[in-house]
């Protein structure tokens, strides 16, 4: 970066699985960090993290928690981003907000910077992570839009337990443990924390990600169509999710159908690919590969590959897309946005 | 059954995954034997296996194995298939075929007895049961298809390794074992037996079943595609697939788009397919019911759930489609089969 300013960065849900990735990929990308505050609920207050070659305690979030805070980078749910948030914009400080909070708001920025960083600099004061499994979606939709004109989205979802968060990963732990053991199951979290009914998620597919809508969809597959919307600048897109949470710990995978304008060839589709910031093609089926959800986790680039023309309709292409979850899916997309504040001195 | 004749019976690939499935069905459903045989490779010959009160020694399957056999249920491979099964129809016997060797042989029916059970009439000899994952999709799209017409079908899969033999089952539990251990996960069978390249499937997705053809399609993927067109007669039929082998044992789970001619409700769906022969609805998002493949696993139904509106297309409808991959999928779908040969004395 250029600007060799330091900012006072606030990390708030600091003990979360994606607190944790947040202070990794600060320190991985050597941001400018002058004073580091790590917030948390009230249960978390106290927990002691290292960051770089220290050791911090993390502190209760409250309103003050936010004065001369610079950038804060809120991953504690949606009820703490809705009670905190603004006090943190009153204190001057810039809010990227990785829940579902603000997301929808019209006066919120949703951005991928890959695709539309530009909405960055309308920001009010906060400025919207989306979901993690549109994230990877619009960042291998988006060259084709730029490029073919983009019409029709149709997904269905392959997720990582640890987008329910830490309690859902160790679920999948023990139950997969007691599987193999022959021993009860015994679900108590998955699909969704605090519903009535509870399945097992080892060895098993739940088509359950967040609460049923009045539509019937659920929540996460609303996020999706309405999110990519947004971010793709494209209210008449027509998008479609069915989101489906499986037995594995890290990286989302996507079986995308996409119909666009003007009928290309795969080898364009891939080129295109190829040349997007931020993804990385891996298509060469004569060799066996593609992405997969192992293979991605730990990395910050979004995988795209089995990329192929439909068979019917000649505008209609399949893409497999795979990236980790925690990463460009929620605390390294986070982070890219503050670098882009920072960049372009829109705080 | 009506009619209280008795049948000479021979499995052939009994100790397999499937032939296992397939005595254990021809003992749940009573089905009329007078002689069973039980057939394999050499490599299995004089196994011997339980079936009913009586122990059977198996025998190497060979030409003259078959001679007296009225019904060969056969699920030992395609090459086993290819070797043996006009061998078994020169003897005298009709081969109900559970390999792809035959499937899209135009002189050959392919069938799913409550959706083209007529198909059967015209055999020659051979009829071929199809894909699991072709079957359970054509059960559920069959009503729809008579009562408001079926225009397009876009699937993405998530099949259990179980469709991968008895050595996939395998390596699907040493690899988790040592995956929650901490240890090396040391990939020697999936995706495909045979291929250059191994990848974990514990705890991962892999998007290839079968090999890829030069249309970068797998061979799964146009088998679904195929068959489907097949089954259902109607070649004008469109049909995309992306098939997804995932680390659980039993059932495939499907994801299933369709647009239809008529316009309906997801009422109208649902009832169309509540009343569908070998169908269970199971949708009701409220109560958060939904099949999940650990469900469905043992039971000889197809399961759906998940119906839903497209949000943009007025034709198009959204399905969750499970059924274990083993029964319906297999063995009991092939025994039906057998049961319509003698019920409609059509061997």
């Amino acid at each position: 970066m250029s600007n060799s300013k330091m900012y006072n960065v606030a990390v708030v849900g600091a003990t979360g699985a994606v607190g944790q990735k947040i202070l990794e990929t600060l320190e991985k990308k050597d941001f400018p960090i002058d004073q580091l505050k790590l917030l948390s609920s009230s249960r978390s207050a106290g927990t002691k993290m290292k960051f770089k070659e220290a050791i911090y305690t993390v502190e209760e979030a409250t309103p003050e928690s936010f004065e001369n805070v610079d950038i804060a980078l809120f991953s504690a749910g949606g009820s703490v981003s809705k009670a905190l948030a603004n006090e943190a914009v009153k204190k001057g400080a810039v809010v990227v907000d990785n829940t579902s909070a603000y997301r929808m708001d019209p006066e919120v920025p949703l951005v991928v910077p890959e695709v539309n960083e530009e909405d960055i600099k309308k920001h009010k004061g906060i400025i919207a992570n989306p979901n993690c499994s549109t994230i990877q979606m619009v960042a291998a939709l988006k060259p084709i839009q730029d490029q073919l004109g983009l019409e029709r989205v149709i997904v269905s979802t392959y997720q990582a337990v640890s987008g329910a968060g830490a309690e859902a990963v160790e679920e999948l732990k023990d139950q997969s443990q007691a599987f193999l053991d022959g021993e009860d199951l015994n679900p108590e979290l998955m699909p969704v924390k605090g519903e009535e009914h509870h399945y097992p998620i080892a060895f098993n597919a739940l088509p359950q990600i967040d609460v049923f809508q009045e539509n019937g969809y659920t929540f996460e597959e609303m996020k999706m169509i309405n999110e990519t919307k947004k971010i793709l600048h494209k209210d008449a897109l027509n998008v479609a999710a069915t989101c489906v949470r499986l037995p594995f710990f890290t990286s989302h995978a996507e079986s995308v159908y996409v119909e666009v304008n003007e009928p290309t060839s795969v080898k364009i589709l891939q080129g295109l690919l190829n040349d997007a910031d931020g993804v990385t093609l891996q298509d060469d089926p004569d060799n066996q590969v593609y992405p997969t959800p192992l293979d991605a986790a730990g990395k910050p680039d979004v995988f795209v590959g089995r990329i192929r023309q439909d068979l019917d309709v000649k505008n209609g292409y399949h893409l497999w897309i795979v990236s980790d979850n925690l990463l460009k899916g929620a605390a390294w997309n986070s982070v890219q946005i503050a670098e882009s504040l920072i960049k372009n001195e829109w705080l």
